[in-house]
């Protein structure tokens, strides 16, 4: 019997992943040249659908790489000259931070502790600050930054740039891209694809600065995925290298999918099913949700402290075909971690909390 | 009716491919855990097959990375400070030698016209050089230089670093990893499958120059994907980032495949197939083989100058059925490719000679 995969990422696969995929072997998908008419339809129209999804104006690009963690490295090597900012609580913004110091960028932070969220008037971001790197959910914790607050900071310092990773949250948040110059994610989260793809968004802004600091002496925005290269390929739908083409073609089509549903309705039933497991968690005696303030509790990725070892609970619920997220880190034993994706559906979650009771 | 692809890449998948793929989905391998031990035991056995094909040693790690491009960028972060050398006689060796001026290297470079090869006398690499950037396979040019070549300047130069672009024809080669430090191939050649995943093979001797340069002040190495972090997860059969598991699963089991049938055989029968070839295109009034010297011959991307403009070829080709790949670059209109990977067989082969006549 299979399993149900109710995991933060890699994750349960979308229901429709299936008959895409056959649809993409009988075309042959995973052998056409990524220099055909072929391959730019296939961009052109994932590039349409994450658009529409995601409500992306003509100003921004859509980027493919090999991970979203690649984001990381290429939004600081192309957005960054001297110095980043960083808002961290938890394993995920830790590593963006990590990442700006080990390309020897001027990093600052603020930091809250693990599972505590951000708030705007949390944030004083400091004047020579080029790039504020937020993350909307932190896939460790189980906290996120609204949307309303990331566009209330992105206000107070309007000539910053600011990316924000929506790895395991995209499309959950409704992030106005007139003011948001970069985001990013993965299609192993809540598009509920295999891993292997990262989806990036830039703005012009974003181009126009890599374009500068590419003709600063001595300095360097890296040879692979530089913004100035891929946005040149992109005009034409194509990319630098070799893509990923069957996983690009597999993501517009449940991009697709997606907008047949309407995100609205897709971030409503989110937030529908988010609700019944807090509920849940709440109102048992052997769980508590680990994020105390309402307003930061994620959405797609609920972390839930057991009273019992995270182990027995685990343990239990795969005898029942349901696969759950242990906790991250040194929560790893005492916290279980449940994905809220569209891939699976109210019944699914309610099926598993009857099994957690 | 499906296509058969002789193109160099995107290629025919593996004729196993798909039932591998119907494996996988059937044990679910794109939802699992890249922290679980089932994927541990995924990229042990994925290393296993593919040391076993290509004689990798236990002084080299094996790792993944989104595509062969990336590893260019890898190459040139974790193993140069200052100097790299560069053979360059078509467009891929030439990207391989751009990226290292993007990064800001002190570059050194030996030329030779299109559709010309290199053997080790041509060669001679300046002092303080610290890596070789050699390409076995240049699949724009259908230009290949034999491993006992490779093998004789870097016995030439004990002391530098050696590192072999195989994109295009491995398992063909068979590098002496015992003095050959690195080398790297993606998935979509040879190999039999879609795009996606690259894959970097580094010794021991290049990780202490990784880890020699990480220390170095005010030197960076890049952040995602460096070659300390690749192989302190590798150490356990992790990665850093969530890689592209299913693609690592099937990669596996293809390289088993090859193992079953045996690496001699698989080069046999690649040097027959392109023996066919190039037989073929000396004996017809309509082609001719583009590179001159046999020795420098491609036994896996065949180069042909076409009489008729190259599109008219391909789409006779294609009316039977059988893509053909078009020159590269300029030689575009006048020249086709063909791939003559273990995913097309003789007789294939023997069908695609029959039809270009």
């Amino acid at each position: 019997m299979k399993n149900t995969y109710f995991t933060p990422g890699p994750a349960e696969l979308y229901p429709t992943f299936y008959q895409h995929l056959q649809q993409a072997l009988d075309d042959q998908i995973g052998s056409i040249s990524h220099r055909s008419q072929k391959f730019r339809d296939i961009y052109k129209f994932t590039d349409e659908q994450l658009r529409t999804l995601l409500n992306i104006p003509a100003t921004h690009g859509i980027f493919f790489t090999g991970s979203a963690s690649e984001v990381w490295e290429r939004v600081l090597l192309n957005c960054v000259e001297f110095e980043s900012f960083h808002a961290v609580n938890g394993s995920f913004s830790q590593k963006f931070y990590d990442y700006a110091n080990a390309l020897n960028k001027h990093t600052h932070v603020v930091e809250k502790p693990f599972g505590e969220g951000f708030d705007a008037t949390d944030i004083e971001v400091p004047a020579y600050a080029e790039l504020v790197c937020l993350t909307h959910n932190e896939t460790s914790s189980g906290v996120q930054m609204k949307p309303t607050e990331i566009h209330k900071l992105k206000r107070k310092y309007p000539k910053k740039l600011f990316c924000v990773d929506m790895v395991s949250s995209a499309p959950y948040p409704d992030l106005d891209f007139s003011i948001i110059d970069s985001a990013f994610f993965s299609v192993q989260k809540a598009f509920g694809m295999p891993a292997g793809l990262g989806v990036w968004i830039a703005s012009q802004t974003c181009l126009e600065k890599a374009e500068r600091l590419q003709k600063t002496e001595d300095f360097t925005i890296g040879a692979h995925h530089t913004l100035p290269t891929l946005w040149k390929h992109y005009k034409d739908f194509e990319t630098p290298a070799t893509p990923n083409v069957l996983y690009i073609y597999l993501l517009g089509k449940i991009a697709e999918d997606f907008n047949r549903i309407g995100v609205d309705t897709i971030r409503k039933q989110t937030e529908e099913k988010a609700r019944m497991i807090y509920k849940f968690l709440e109102s048992s005696d052997a769980y508590e949700p680990f994020v105390k303030k309402e307003q930061h509790r994620s959405q797609t990725v609920v972390v839930a402290t057991t009273h019992k070892p995270s182990a027995e609970v685990i343990a239990s619920a795969k005898t029942a075909n349901m696969i759950v997220g242990s906790g991250y880190g040194k929560f790893k034993e005492s916290q279980i971690r449940i994905a809220n994706f569209p891939a699976t559906s109210a019944e699914q979650i309610a099926a598993l909390l009857e099994q957690l009771k």
